[in-house]
């Protein structure tokens, strides 16, 4: 596309969307595409060292996808102890061992590369494997340290893992759409340039879903992923692969997007940390998405980092900012990152979310966010009642948005494919006004009230006193696949373009201590979200809860994130 | 407003604007209104000290709209030795006379008041006069400098004119549209507030046109007002009482609002300096723009410092940017004030735009860049030629974006008394597509178009290795009122959001030396623009050249227009 075209064409083309909603076209899709996904997942397969994968006797028997079965726990028993202890180790233990060349580069990345075998069959989290690719970086990594006795960088041999729909440089960006099977990129996405120039090691690209806007997994390339916890159940999304392979740790440090959750959602239901932060601090600059001729502006995707550890989170943004991306992207605010200390307890005023006003929280939730507040307040954090404030309102804009363009470029790439959608496309294909979209002037009211709302929050924590609000990052834990409509816990702070840490709370599902409750629902969304929590499911599934502070406040939520691991510690 | 309401607004009020353009409502307007503004002028006229006036010996004869008259000559035949003196310094100056106690406040505030006084008496740059509640302010603040020992802040005493679009508490805001001569604004704007907190005395609110939407300055209100170096020419706009007033040195600094030009058009027009910052560096909150509901974010105002040096521009951004504006309005972005150095001229690359590829500037312009090239090239700065880019794509989403709702919110406020609309006001509303507007898809079409072009100017500076572009700021010296149809030298570095310092150039039109020539024009914007120029009419009127830097570089282009005015005067 050159921009040339795009100006010409807003002056001469139809550029309404179909009235009728979009239907696929099976036919050609099966007589023109499916024989590329087959290719597709045929390299994949041929890709995976076969002697790293674990013998079928510890895996659960029949369908994995129905196999209400801890992934977690398998590693351990396949693994040599040596690959085992690396793959335990964070991303900034890594680079201070390659640093202090305990490890080398090549022991890490084969290291992972054996656990994220695992991490894939079992969670089926790989959109591309480049095990190869990863172990000759690391070769030349290593051997640029031991002639010149200097990294690369901070992150000089640490594994990262990608979410697919960055643009790779020489490989495929499908961006989950099939109708992108032959989109070989020539180039990185300048984030991915950035992490490479940074020193990382590059070895595996991960799943997301159809359009990317699910709070889940399934596309049509490679089908679903499936939770590290219990495989049964959901993984999150859309930054579904990152969420199953970390928490498998068949990753140190993944690279997540999210306009309405798709970091925090694999964070949460994956028990593990991860960063959103807030827009346009990180490059979008050659990352693929649903649009590549228009822009809305309505609401913005953030990408951010997923890890173990909220020092990996720091590692990664500090790192990544010294590289200055707004010299390059035209697009990135120039933020520098900064150095601030960490607080003291007393000197915190965190804000408890118990209930959004529109879908209360399951009862894993609650109980997790009670004890989490008993153990803030034994530390010496203050802590108050944040009480809700137009959500609904917010989550309204939040969906009118997505659709804002009358699903015109999503229903385009689709189309051009012919291939069917997947129920939870469907669901997001009629957010707000759907095929219908908005007109101009509704945009500019909704972005309005966007515009009163980031206001109104601001100063209510003006008003209010508090530091950070502390909120369930869902309705309840990892649901079952293809289920979750309401993304209002998460699209809230995307409409606000609030910084958010997501972090595993220490505290499980438990069919004992979380039985179902009835409640009497509030509006449709209670009706159908409170209605998926089911004991028996969520048992044993991780809590993960969030940590928001204002926009553009990522180091300050980092460091009270760590007062609050500490805390839940002690 | 309550946001409440506008989000209900947006799903049942019909919000397409009609078809028809805006005819006014004569009638109702004549009995309605018209009396309300006489009032309005009436009390402006009543808060004029008429001992200050300048005697009428010293007024040219006849109409003052009509008359070649210097203004600026006027002010040192009329004034007292003191307050000439006081009304001569820079706002630096002032700041530290009256900390230094060389200076009280009051003497300060009654010479700038003496001053202004006769600005407004030959170019009417006054909406709204203030000058008894500026005294009071002064009093107030050397009895607490004296009291305490302290200043209240870094702009304790400094005079400080404001555009009249900002919030005044108290008063009544108008946005110049007739239909808000009845809206009394309870609070000051943010940006008001903080300068009043930083020890600012106000005492004027000054002139802008109809809609704010002119390179000029008439409105239904208090009419137009005039070029302080001719009184017969444009003084620019929409800061067009800005300018005067400051040309005038009525003012030593002063705020003016810019999505178009509307602060370095009155600066270049009127001779002196000012800047347009990056977009939400300066608070835009409770400004009053035409819209109330409805938020577009196609082109965004900046609000910015005109003065008589960069000295000053320097002083304001710094002393506001320490209050953190960001804290209280969720649209600014946290971007401290960076102390930058001077740079070397060596270390400078400037590239010198002649031509943008539209509108061939008039002859005095060129002659301009010539002879501050020869004097950059003197002092050692890196001087290269800067080939146009796509200005006419630029203009052109440029010009779609100011008009993107169909005029919706310009012909509601418009509508509200029936006033007519001035000439300027009817070529503003035919902008784009008009009372057409933009659906969604052209608006996000545009916004794509808008964010290429931004990363291709991007690429451009890194490939050319320029740091700052230097360019007219029109296509020549202030013309005739009411003629100005081409925005292009000042709203391409809208689009861009890049940082914009303008500045006198030290050179005047001269019509032995910039003789009229016949051109071949290339579009209709240059048939039109390059034939309204008229030696004549140009005559001793200053060329105003803006330096341009990439967005967010407020403190570098700062201090490299410093560098380029040691080299002008060299």
């Amino acid at each position: 596309m050159t921009t040339a075209q795009v100006f010409f064409d807003h002056r001469t083309e139809k550029l309404t969307s179909e009235e009728t909603h979009y239907k696929g076209d099976p036919e050609r899709y099966e007589k023109e595409w499916v024989p590329l996904i087959k290719a597709y997942n045929k390299a994949r397969e041929d890709a995976i060292p076969k002697e790293y994968l674990a013998p079928k006797g510890l895996l659960p028997e029949g369908d994995l996808d129905y196999a209400p079965f801890d992934a977690t726990t398998v590693p351990a028993k396949v693994l040599d102890p040596k690959s085992l202890a690396i793959t335990e180790l964070t991303a900034v233990e890594i680079a201070k061992k390659i640093k202090a060349k305990e490890l080398t580069a090549v022991q890490t990345i084969t290291a992972f590369i054996k656990r994220a075998t695992i991490a894939h069959q079992l969670t089926n989290c790989a959109m591309e494997v480049l095990f190869e690719e990863g172990l000759k970086r690391a070769q030349e990594l290593d051997s640029y340290y031991e002639t010149t006795g200097e990294l690369v960088g901070p992150l000089h041999g640490v594994p990262v893992s990608l979410k697919e729909h960055y643009n790779y440089a020489g490989r495929v960006t499908t961006c989950s759409f099939v109708a992108c099977l032959t989109n070989i990129t020539p180039e990185f996405s300048l984030t991915n340039q950035i992490l490479y120039d940074l020193g990382a090691v590059f070895y595996i690209r991960t799943t997301e879903p159809q359009c990317l806007m699910h709070l889940d997994s399934e596309n049509n390339i490679t089908g679903r992923a499936r939770n590290a916890h219990k495989l049964s159940m959901s993984p999150g999304g859309s930054s579904s692969g990152e969420g199953a392979l970390i928490a498998m740790k068949g990753s140190p440090l993944g690279v997540g997007s999210d306009i309405g959750g798709s970091i925090r959602s694999p964070c949460a239901f994956n028990g593990i940390w991860g960063m959103k932060p807030s827009n346009k601090r990180v490059s979008m600059k050659d990352v693929m998405m649903a649009p590549t001729d228009t822009c809305n502006e309505m609401i913005v995707c953030s990408l951010g980092p997923m890890a173990n550890s909220p020092e990996d989170l720091d590692l990664f943004m500090k790192s990544y900012l010294s590289k200055k991306p707004w010299n390059e992207d035209a697009t990135c605010m120039p933020i520098e990152w900064r150095t601030v200390p960490t607080p003291k307890p007393s000197e915190l005023t965190i804000g408890i979310c118990y209930d959004d006003g529109v879908v209360k929280p399951h009862p894993p939730v609650l109980r997790a966010l009670k004890e989490v507040e008993k153990k803030l307040r034994a530390v010496g954090i203050n802590v108050v009642s944040w009480e809700p404030h137009r959500v609904y309102e917010a989550v309204e804009v939040a969906f009118a948005s997505y659709t804002a363009d009358g699903n015109y470029t999503a229903i385009n790439r689709l189309a051009a494919s012919g291939e069917p959608v997947v129920p939870l496309t469907d669901h997001y294909l009629q957010m707000g006004k759907g095929d219908k979209g908005l007109s101009t002037l509704e945009q500019h009211f909704y972005t309005n009230t966007r515009e009163a709302l980031r206001q109104e929050y601001l100063d209510l924590f003006n008003k209010r006193g508090v530091n950070f609000v502390l909120a369930p990052t869902y309705v309840g834990v990892a649901p079952k696949p293809s289920t979750i409509k309401y993304w209002g816990y998460t699209a809230l702070w995307n409409i606000l373009d609030y910084t958010c840490v997501t972090f595993p709370s220490g505290i499980s599902a438990s069919k004992e201590l979380d039985p179902a409750e009835d409640i009497e629902p509030r509006n449709e969304y209670e009706a159908y979200e409170y209605g998926l929590y089911n004991a028996e499911d969520a048992d044993g599934l991780p809590v993960g809860l969030t940590l928001v502070g204002r926009r553009y406040t990522e180091e300050e939520t980092l460091k009270a994130s760590t007062v609050i691991r500490d805390a839940l510690k002690a």
